[in-house]
């Protein structure tokens, strides 16, 4: 895998440089019970295929029965059936993201093909048992400097509180907000969801203030684990100014089960907990244009989060661009990452961003397009997003990549980045597109590698 | 043309083994009226530019008299007039095409330049008198294996079963049964289509039930003429599950010429349809967002399908999926392939069939995104068909292409996307990006060329 | 700069022949009093940074403070923070044209980084120094046939009239007929306007029947200063023919304040309009979909086009269809040129032109889909728009290049684009899918160049 996705000598010199950098991964899934507890694998299947719902999809799609996905079927077969799939996957991310894991991890080079399923299946599993392979031990081979992972309203951070107390932990392991459960008052989970903000909060939640009030509570609670960003996901977005004198009547009745103007609340909860996050330093993340569960039938036998997910074409773009101008006019527009789904809107997004750049603490890349994400994390996906940062926008300001993933052995996605983003820059320069300068050239690679995440959600500090 | 769209050295070994498949051909517009009487062609002219508004657009837009594309021109004039245009038709399919068949069929080498015209007419001219080229030496000389036509509702498949008494042709020439004109109850024409299919059904159609029973009667006269597989084209779809007693009372209404809720009928419709297809085994081709007939005063001077067609941009997207999910809740949801003309919801398209490909029978790629359809049928646009087919959904359960045609000579656009897919795939390869396994890489080839379709269709058999 | 962009042997050879070539700049924001005044700039800094919200968008995005934009700073320091965020503008086209401009309009080479930025500045602050340098000069310089510059509808011409006594200038500086206000009767200055149009038609605009007369005088008058097209910027477009009688109670009630429907009045208005053109035998351009402005606090600062500008997704796509429908049904459909702003829309566009383009007049590429607008003149961008034109209509009748500029050196991106043109027929011959035949592809090249634009806008004359 030395060379992969290094398509020019420019990116082979840029890659060596970029790889010797940290990893901030400011969005993830990761469980921190799972780290806490830090049990090792069994083999393979374990740490590959257990909730990978990527994975999932494409065996469904290859015809693999469900037995062999999240069924009984042993593990081993499962193992089997994926590299089946895999095998004929041509130019799907998993080929490459499975090739770099296998490598990193476990020192596997073989070709992912059923000739080799039994060797690959052995030689993962000696490793896993000879070095009692476990989460920890997973995040300690990745150089990752700090993990961000998403924790809902009512979440006690107990985990986060242990974490702290290993000292053989290196990589910090902050907690980051995820407002979306205050904010979906049409959930049939909203009134169980304000139980359980209640409980955590330690009084009953009756009216918008004190909704208001437990919600401050849980961001300072999350503040002082050393949160440093927040999450919020949004499908459609029909942005107005909401009043508070509604949206306290529709939280009202919706706490006694009626559902009223749903537009009303959620405007006006996304904007307050926006404000609340500028106080806080806290940047914001929205994740735009999921559509979720589309399978009713497959949701009912396995749950949310089974690979039933796809891209939303529901209207949010005028709706973004309101609530943006809104939190801006007043003064409470904070560092922003737009994630967009559906890559049709890349130009969209691209070009939204830079009408509200300017802010005078001079905060570099304040509102962001953030990284290709979910599925647009491909080869084609990233370089699309690269294209439209690169020429909308400025790319030396961006971000770079993050995780977004519920596998502790995903982080060769960073370098599966980082290999992209080296031939992005390097072609655009043996082409005589940017200039030759190799200082220059290598500052961009680092930034971008890293050196941007850990200053744009540091400079509260 | 033997290298052209080859752009590496795997995909000219691959694309050798990939030609020796025959063709299955599962959705064109060819005549079978045209195949019995089977009259030899006269000249180029008849066999190129008769009918065939593809051509026909661009020699509009290169300012070309009606006169010598639709008119009275002679055949030379009209000829010459398309290679006028074709000589500065830089990057559009049609050269290409062109190429291709002039030299299939007819030997012909010459650059397609008005230098060249005169010999090209001659040449070709001359192969259509000496060998009396005919529609069915056009399909004999392309190996075919099976062609599915496309027919009304009302049709009395009388040509299939003349065709099937011929013993000379080795095609197997099989009806697909068009389903729109059952379900457009705002056509002007709905009541005199629904006369032509009382007609058939020899009974007079007065209620649902009998347009039910009628319907019914005519899927299995296909399935008796060795029918595989329907077609149903959609422009908006706002999908809501729709009861039978409320589609009786607009359709009955409709018989005598009232419209009232157009989309309860039309739901219900095609929920009935696509059920019916289940039941027979048929898969469902959705050919989605074409708008037609757009130029009014050329649609009353020339007719329909004249070119003056555009992509459409009508919502459609959440209606699919909840039309998806209603037929997979209720058990009937069986094959189906999804054609998106706008191509700027590939991802959602590559997306949204991921959510709904379970089964019990272990269908390989039970929900397809169909081939580059219409506009998209072009490099690009089979190119980024196949990224977001390959990095969404998996590429090897692809059923491949399919000719779309009224042209009898238009097969060798199974070539042109035979070499494309040949040259992507083989340049993940070449780049280390999918494993370099021949074995491997021929199957998927093979697959995607001939017998994925081959399987896909048969399988109810 | 000798061979960026050109990709390819062939590509080489075009462009030699390609730049010989004029320009005809058919859209620009060039200032006539600028022109007509042509005061020597002062600085570098008063040459690319004053007024050009493309560079400070980018400045923004990077971070750099207000007072270093457009405010108080100097002008070295302003100078100095562009070249700043240029060095890390990896992929974006400022670095390209900057590059271009710096070496044609004043001999400088450098790379354009910090390490340079005095060298920059001072040689380029010579040669102004040295030269006189002047709107007219960067002019002089550029090789330019025409120049159409957009202007209001109350534009009283007289600096044009004034530059036509000028005979030292060769280019030919045209009007521009620019609709906007008198079509956007919602705009708070839409009284302010009618009342600035009246006074320049020396009447008081009361009726609808007034404003139809002013409106006919004006493009009478911008006829006889030369003017050959017009120009229309649409967000959203929600067309249907209305009625002349309701046209004109909404513009009276508007005319004392009153907003009513609004739809109606700009629906008849641009229908008349664009009649009007048609019998003038203007050309019509129709910018679709910019949102403007977004930003309310920066708006209030500095005012309209500072940018603050993103694209819109605002519906506009089945309103066009109907609206040149209506047109070509009325015969009164002229020549158009359709932009979207949104890329997403390029292949939409590229098939609905082809629905309206058979004309008895023989004109080659009636409708156009003009070149990629704005934030997508870029390498990408324009990329993109040649696929889709190309392949889904007919590019030897493409248009070609316009500036859209506000800046006098902006003339180098005709470069850029015909390098781009060039590379792009280049490759598609090389790979042999197109004809090698030199004659035939200088042709293209030309005509796409500087000859199309001359035809089609002289057409007229």
């Amino acid at each position: 895998m030395n060379k992969v996705l290094l398509t020019n000598a420019t990116a082979k010199k840029l890659y060596k440089y970029a790889k010797t950098f940290k990893i901030f991964d400011y969005h993830c899934h990761l469980s921190v019970k799972e780290m806490y507890e830090n049990k090792p694998y069994k083999n393979l299947t374990e740490i590959w295929l257990k909730g990978d719902h990527y994975k999932w999809r494409q065996m469904r799609t290859f015809g693999v029965a469900e037995e062999l996905i999240t069924g009984d079927a042993s593990d081993y077969d499962k193992f089997y059936a994926y590299i089946s799939m895999l095998e004929t996957a041509v130019g799907n991310p998993l080929y490459l993201w499975s090739k770099l894991e296998l490598e990193f991890y476990f020192g596997i080079k073989y070709p992912l093909t059923r000739t080799y399923a039994k060797r690959i299946w052995d030689k993962a599993n000696k490793v896993i048992e000879e070095t009692k392979f476990s989460p920890l031990s997973a995040i300690a081979m990745s150089n990752v400097d700090t993990v961000c992972t998403t924790e809902e309203i009512y979440c006690d951070l107990m985990y986060h509180r242990l974490l702290r107390e290993n000292a053989a932990i290196k990589t910090k392991i902050l907690p980051a907000f995820r407002g979306d459960r205050a904010i979906n008052i049409d959930s049939p989970e909203f009134i169980k969801n304000i139980e359980k903000l209640g409980n955590v909060s330690n009084f009953v939640i009756r009216t918008l203030e004190d909704m208001e009030d437990a919600l401050c509570k849980r961001l300072d609670a999350f503040k002082e684990q050393g949160a440093v960003t927040t999450d919020f996901a949004i499908e459609g977005l029909r942005y107005f100014r909401a009043s508070r004198e509604d949206a306290d009547v529709i939280f009202r009745a919706a706490l006694k089960g009626e559902v009223r103007d749903i537009d009303t609340y959620k405007n006006y909860m996304i904007r307050f907990l926006l404000g609340e996050c500028y106080k806080r330093g806290f940047s914001v993340q929205l994740h735009i244009g999921a559509m979720r569960n589309n399978n009713t039938a497959m949701n009912l036998r396995l749950g949310a989060d089974t690979g039933f997910d796809s891209i939303s074409t529901e209207e949010y773009q005028t709706g973004l661009k309101l609530l943006l101008d809104d939190l801006n006019t007043s003064g409470i527009l904070g560092k922003t990452i737009i994630f967009n789904l559906n890559p049709a809107d890349n130009e969209y997004v691209g070009t939204l961003i830079g009408c509200f750049q300017g802010n005078e603490e001079g905060v570099k890349g304040k509102i962001q397009m953030g990284a290709a994400w979910w599925f647009n994390d491909t080869k084609n996906g990233i370089l699309n997003h690269f294209k439209a940062l690169s020429e909308l926008s400025h790319f030396g300001s961006f971000l770079g990549m993050l995780t977004d993933s519920r596998s502790f052995i995903s982080y060769t996605r960073h370098d599966y980045f980082r290999r992209l983003m080296c031939s992005y820059v390097g072609e655009l320069v043996e082409k005589g597109e940017f200039v030759k300068d190799m200082g220059v050239l290598r500052k961009v690679v680092g930034e971008i590698s890293y050196l941007n995440a850990k200053r744009y959600f540091a400079i509260h500090e």
